[in-house]
């Protein structure tokens, strides 16, 4: 039979023959490192049989599904610990998770809480190191039910209820069976470190009504070094978690009054995020970029016309009435059909393409209330949204321009690792996308050279186009490695024609412009969130809402104290003065909970002098120089 | 009988003294002047007889009241002109308006237009000089209606289905006999200059299925010279019209997709606004105002607890649902409840405040579509909004720094004719207001005092505060001459209470604080459009969406002149360059109705020597310099 690899070349191999022994005919090394396999799209044990021509993809830590698969194997093995511990333990469902797994587990009358965890961490490594295979099994649904009922187990008999007769199989490690579709890892061995995270009540099948089983959370890994770096990454996580540090360095508030999700800028977050805005304000205007301001609300003719409320209208915050006029307006979900209707506010030659129509609007978009989490998932948010409308023979150039103010304003705010992702149409599929084939080849070519010529660092997916245009996403790693998706490109030729824009070419004819939205940030209030963890709250300090703080030793120095804030504030350096009634120490304590840069102390030796005791943020003791010589040294700082 | 005088002075005359008599009394040229008078709250004849004690105050033109007698006399008059004119019209109601009269007619089979209008106004004229006495005379309702019954004017007759017997009243001049409530002008000889306006059709009673009456507007003066300026200033009002500016230099537009009274900023305009942000945001810091974010909806209990709902709920903007979980929000009207929002996020005390929350909140009210109008009467507005939140004791500081920043904004816009109008409480009905006597007192001697301080010219209104404090207006006149209400400041008792907001004293109890609501522009929508209207589009260099234009002769010199446009582009001084295929005089033409402030042209010479020809709107030629000699130009102009 002939395998084709996922670099498009071909082997053949003898009917039969397993994905790891395909592995361990590339090489040995790799054969160690996979842990299940990709045949014609759908994932296997790595150790199932292969009987016809296929395309495989060997799977390891590094495959999203390898990791998944390695942590459904990790939920197997944690059972197999329980029952072992503890005989008579029901089992729920136990899948894999973003990170890690859980397993739904009734222990009936017995008492369980995380002190367990140890003897279950050290039970399952004890069983990982016995190397047991998990062996795949298919049996009849009678032969389960029997199973199942010996055991006495309900959770497995209920789930049992909705399968198909010829459809089940058990996997078995070990002392071990559960009803399971699989895949799983070869055999335990691979499970070289085990933490368990939580336990939580979860009501089986999620039913209020029904028992309510204890759920135990756990992560695994190869290694433990990874296991070691992993809850570093966590518990710096927590200490960096932008609804702790928003609250504490008083960026933004929440209030029930005004509405769960709707984020209350206070006076430090507005001059953060109004200094992010003047930044790429600044930046777009160099780059052609035109402002515009639209209102936030439209009429439900402008989302029938875009196909907004067709697709939205129901899961959308539901519309707006006038009191006597009975018109139907909604909350804007997103700024492009307000810059449609700019566009055709008078006709376009080709001669003025590219237009490049820029707005920090402020959208907002239903979600449910168990859903928001601090900035990151909100019910209103300010897109740094632009729409560029062009020829399409200027899209390429367009987006090598729009690669150019993403990187300026990654490498500004100090994201330096990335790559970019670009989203193609599915080749097999082509008839579902809307726009001609000859646009998609121009923009899909386009994005791929532009990327390229950019130097960027690229994976491309196919299939993975909006059915109106190809996207370029960059994929971001924050400083304690997790990855974000920020700064979207999206080809459109769906918008144009359903707002029917058009532009007088060369040819004096009438053409529909390409339409590209894009937004560096995102949202501000979702990159500012990844921003506070980034750099967990140590913003730059241009961005610093407070670049220094005054801290006079008692009030006999404020007078001082104003003279320098004055002096300061004429070279645009921001700042205030503590003139709370405290020990030294504790304002110092407190300035550096607030995260603030420079602490300036002063006291008779430093007003006799005419100087300033400069304390840096988490370094410490500066020495004593003059106003000057500090304003010099800010604005260096700032200008890096 | 005691006539008291608004100034407070008594005085005793006869029973049956007329407001007449008493101007004699005072003065003959006053006497001359008095058309009308406030008797006890009332307007009245100045012919009618007083019979017992009374308050008087004497209408003149300047007054409103007067004003409006003097129109609705006019409305008479002009009526008495058609009856003569074309006898058998019939009459339906004759107010007056804001600037005029109109009457309501039903012509029959007569055929009328504007062409009709010379005749009618020198017929007016005609009877004006006979000095015809408006005469007032009680009639019982059947003797009414047997006069409009001889008649056979049947839309006099259905009025006076309405009316109850005992209170008609039948006024007269010449041969003219109108059913009328009156007041009128001692006679028509006050009336010494006539314009017929307009004429349109209006439906009987404004109901669509009775008869189409002609509708003729008017406008009347005691002096010619009066109705030539009021002409002038009416033209000139429509070549400032800022719904044509704002299309002809491409500021704003509506759509109707988007939604009938929503503007959308097109690039230059949201220049414009952005620069007047930028201004007032620098003004406003220095000041010590903190600017805040927060969202355009706010939840239902939001305007529960700031009493909105229960006043305003109705005629909002009717409530958005969330689809599953049936919260409702609104549009925000106002930013106030949401800036108490923030106030309420810690605990403030005594040495906090005052604080200043500003924010260019943009908030939605609907008004009936056929009430929008341009920008000055929108759906959707931002307000250049701040609350301070202050002591008793602050109010007075407060209000003083808030006139300092209202009259920095009018002397940078060039607003130098305004009074502060100051509206206190009814002194005789002290308990329909909020808040304690004691925080009254201080507010109105605080506002009153400040505006003194300040040199503010002042009117001071009684009765015409708020029900939750006083507060200060500022009318301002424009070039033409027409007032507007600009920069408001409001304290408010009201919001702190609903709210619960407080402060910890020095006496460390808790206080609530004084809120006061102030915004130098209104809005920046209404704003915007008065001062389109005050400088006629000619913006203060500072402010002009396009300071400059360069126009090159023909291609030839596009290099050069995109050399120009970046050296000045690196002094921030804008301006684009016209690049379009056309003859010099043309796009000299286009730059005069673009209203660009200078015009760089640009040919073999000019570019030869390195310099360019400067042309300055509205004034012709300035020769020719270097670039660097413009840039100075310019510099000077923008920091004068």
């Amino acid at each position: 039979m002939i395998i084709t690899l996922p670099d498009g070349s071909q082997r053949t191999y003898p009917q039969g023959t397993t994905a790891h022994q395909i592995a361990l005919s590339i090489s040995e090394g790799l054969a160690r490192n996979v842990l299940a396999a990709e045949v014609n799209n759908e994932v296997w044990d790595a150790h199932r049989p292969i009987e016809t021509d296929a395309h495989v993809k060997l799977l390891t830590w590094n495959d999203p599904a390898g990791k998944s698969t390695f942590w459904h194997s990790s939920a197997h093995l944690m059972a197999e610990a329980l029952e072992a511990l503890y005989p008579g333990t029901k089992f729920g469902i136990g899948p894999a998770i973003e990170t890690g797994f859980y397993y739904d587990v009734d222990f009936g009358d017995r008492e369980f809480s995380s002190d367990n965890f140890k003897e279950i961490e050290q039970k399952m490594l004890e069983l990982a190191k016995r190397k047991e295979v998990f062996v795949r099994e298919s049996v009849s649904k009678s032969d389960a039910i029997a199973y199942f009922q010996e055991k006495g187990d309900e959770y497995k008999l209920d789930l049992l209820e909705g399968l198909e007769d010829g459809q089940i199989t058990f996997y078995k490690q070990g002392e071990f069976t559960d009803l399971c579709r699989g895949p799983h890892i070869p055999d335990t061995s691979f499970i070289k470190a085990v933490k368990l995270m939580n336990v939580a009540g979860a009501y089986w099948r999620g039913d209020e009504t029904k028992k309510q089983l204890t759920r135990i959370y756990g992560v695994t890994f190869s290694k433990q070094s990874e296991l070691t770096a992993y809850l570093l990454m966590i518990e710096e996580a927590k200490k960096r978690d932008h609804r702790k540090l928003g609250k504490e360095l008083e960026l933004f508030a929440f209030s029930e009054k005004v509405g769960m999700g709707l984020p209350l800028w206070l006076p430090k977050g507005a001059a953060l995020r109004e200094r992010l805005v003047q930044f790429l304000t600044k930046a777009q205007a160099k780059a052609g970029y035109e402002q515009v301001v639209t209102p936030h609300i439209g009429n439900k003719n402008l989302y029938i016309t875009s196909g907004h409320y067709e697709k939205y209208g129901k899961d959308a915050f539901q519309p707006i009435r006038t009191p006597q006029e009975g018109e139907e307006f909604f909350l804007k979900p997103m700024n492009c059909p307000h810059h449609c209707e700019i566009y055709k506010v008078k006709p376009r030659s080709y001669k003025d393409l590219p237009l490049r129509f820029a707005e920090f609007g402020t959208v907002y978009r239903y979600e449910q209330s168990g859903e928001l989490h601090g900035l990151t998932r909100v019910r209103g948010f300010t897109q740094d949204d632009a729409h560029l409308f062009c020829r399409p023979d200027q899209v390429k150039d367009e987006f090598k321009k729009v690669i150019d103010l993403v990187l300026y304003v990654f490498k500004t705010l100090g994201f330096e690792d990335y790559i970019a992702q670009i989203s193609l149409r599915d080749p097999e599929n082509k008839n579902k996308y809307l726009g001609s084939e000859e646009n998609w080849k121009i923009a899909e070519q386009a994005i791929i050279e532009a990327a390229e010529e950019k130097g960027l660092k690229t994976v491309i997916e196919l299939g993975e186009a909006a059915f109106y245009g190809p996207k370029l996403d960059f994929m971001v790693r924050d400083a304690i490695g997790r990855k974000w998706q920020l700064g979207t490109i999206q080809v459109d030729y769906n918008l144009p024609i359903r707002f029917e824009l058009e532009y007088t070419g060369s040819d004096n004819q009438k053409h529909v412009p390409v339409m590209i939205h894009r937004a560096p940030f995102g949202s501000l209030e979702r990159f500012i969130a990844v921003l506070i963890e980034h750099c967990a709250g140590n913003f730059p300090l241009w961005l610093s809402p407070e670049q220094f703080i005054i801290l006079p030793i008692s009030e006999k120095y404020e007078e001082y104290a104003k003279k320098v804030s004055e002096e300061l504030n004429i070279s645009d350096i921001r700042g205030l003065i503590d003139g709370r009634d405290e020990k030294i120490g504790r304002k110092i304590r407190d300035a550096e909970v607030k995260k603030v840069p420079y602490m300036l102390i002063i006291g008779e030796k430093e007003m006799e002098e005419g100087k300033v005791s400069v304390r840096k943020h988490g370094e410490g003791d500066l020495g004593t120089m003059t106003v000057s010589e500090f304003s010099e040294l800010m604005i260096k700082e700032i200008t890096v």
